[in-house]
């Protein structure tokens, strides 16, 4: 039985600016269902609200709240441990996080900064972690699909890091279980009657199975053949969000 | 018994443009000896006529022929493998590689490219690693000593494609066995009867070791304190070069 579902964006509901075919009208059916949602996303690239303009933009109406990402996590975890970090994340970001001061960097963060990203800044990045500064990773995944391709994501950033520093990240976003418990939290539903719907075998499924919710793998967004066999005989596999919501309105 | 002599640079001799204390006169009296030497170095910034036009304006005499550079080796496996790399190296390295033709890259080079690591072109390089192009790593350091720090070496940018596109570097530099042993045979010795001095306990000391050669680490450039626990036993320590030397001709 399921009464709630998380949903990744990118490559479950859009690619890039253009959302997937089917996707619009699957989401219309579940929202009908009246069945509680959430977006759980690594997208480190944009703001709360800047994920909701962009999901009402393609078709997708929702709300701001019902939005789960890295960084507002990372924003508590700096406020209740009176970090000053070093910001290495998008432009776009900044003003997730509070105002730098001129205090000296005690943490990094590492997001998807994408051309943010340059020798000189991860070169300062690499001098706090250096000093023993905790390296707060907002998402390690490896690699997100762009219309022209597959390109870099943090997570080859924060392992460069991790590597000239010899340090380990603590990470925030998902596969980390803490992260999906907070999505479910704000659902009101038990983890276990939850399903978490990604195209991510590993940060996705795997780490939704960890955190103790169900799964479901699509083959849409950065699906490569044979990522099933990650989650083989612990979640299920659809051709797109369309089968997966159809599978879901049946099981009720 | 010692009959050769190779030692690393940066760090060994000198720190940015500035020849550590004692460097020069250790050099000489190791000259004055008799013993052949031979430079074997990471650094991948500059050419093998630049550093050794680096070597002779700080004071330390060398021909060319004696400093052993990833690069070199580089070229030989690009030419024998009929390869054309996509090139992540440092501008004043370029040329030290065949001419970039129209061909699509089917492999990548990694150096230390400094300011010319960027998003972008990170990006390019990962998107060729993801279709299975072989990754050739001209060395993995973590990072290097400059004047105002430690700096963010190539084995971090290494580690970032490495961990994105899921593949393992083929590493051309030190630590592989294969590097030290082409400095090895230019001096014309039995690898047992050559010493490796270096302030890298892991590249320059445990390479040479794996290698065959024996090792010296001195604590100068890079070393940080506790480094010689990943070599004890197996290497003596010095305090700097000009104390390696006075202990390698005592014992001659």
């Amino acid at each position: 039985m399921l009464r709630g579902v998380l949903l990744d964006l990118g490559g479950v509901l859009y690619v890039g600016d253009v959302a997937l075919p089917g996707a619009v009208e699957a989401m219309q059916r579940l929202r009908a269902s009246g069945l509680p949602t959430g977006f759980v996303t690594n997208t480190t690239r944009s703001t709360r609200s800047g994920v909701a303009a962009r999901l009402e933009r393609l078709g997708f109406a929702c709300e701001a709240g019902e939005i789960h990402t890295p960084a507002v996590t990372a924003r508590a975890v700096i406020r209740e441990r009176s970090l000053h970090p070093l910001l290495l994340v998008h432009p776009d970001l900044r003003w997730e996080f509070p105002r730098q001061t001129g205090a000296a960097p005690d943490a990094v963060v590492v997001g998807d900064a994408g051309d943010a990203f340059s020798y000189a800044r991860l070169n300062q990045a690499f001098r706090v972690l250096i000093r023993g500064a905790p390296l707060l990773a907002l998402a390690r995944n490896r690699y997100f699909r762009e219309p022209d391709g597959l390109s870099l994501d943090a997570g080859a950033f924060v392992a460069a890091l991790e590597y000239a520093a010899g340090v380990s990240a603590e990470l925030l976003g998902k596969p980390a279980p803490g992260f999906f418990r907070a999505a479910v939290r704000a659902l009101g539903v038990p983890p276990e009657e939850v399903v978490m719907i990604g195209d991510d075998a590993e940060n996705d499924v795997g780490g939704a199975l960890s955190a103790g919710l169900q799964g479901m793998l699509v083959r849409t967004g950065k699906y490569r053949p044979g990522d099933e066999t990650a989650v083989a005989g612990r979640a299920e596999v659809f051709a797109d969000l369309a089968a997966a919501v159809t599978r879901i309105l049946g099981s009720q």
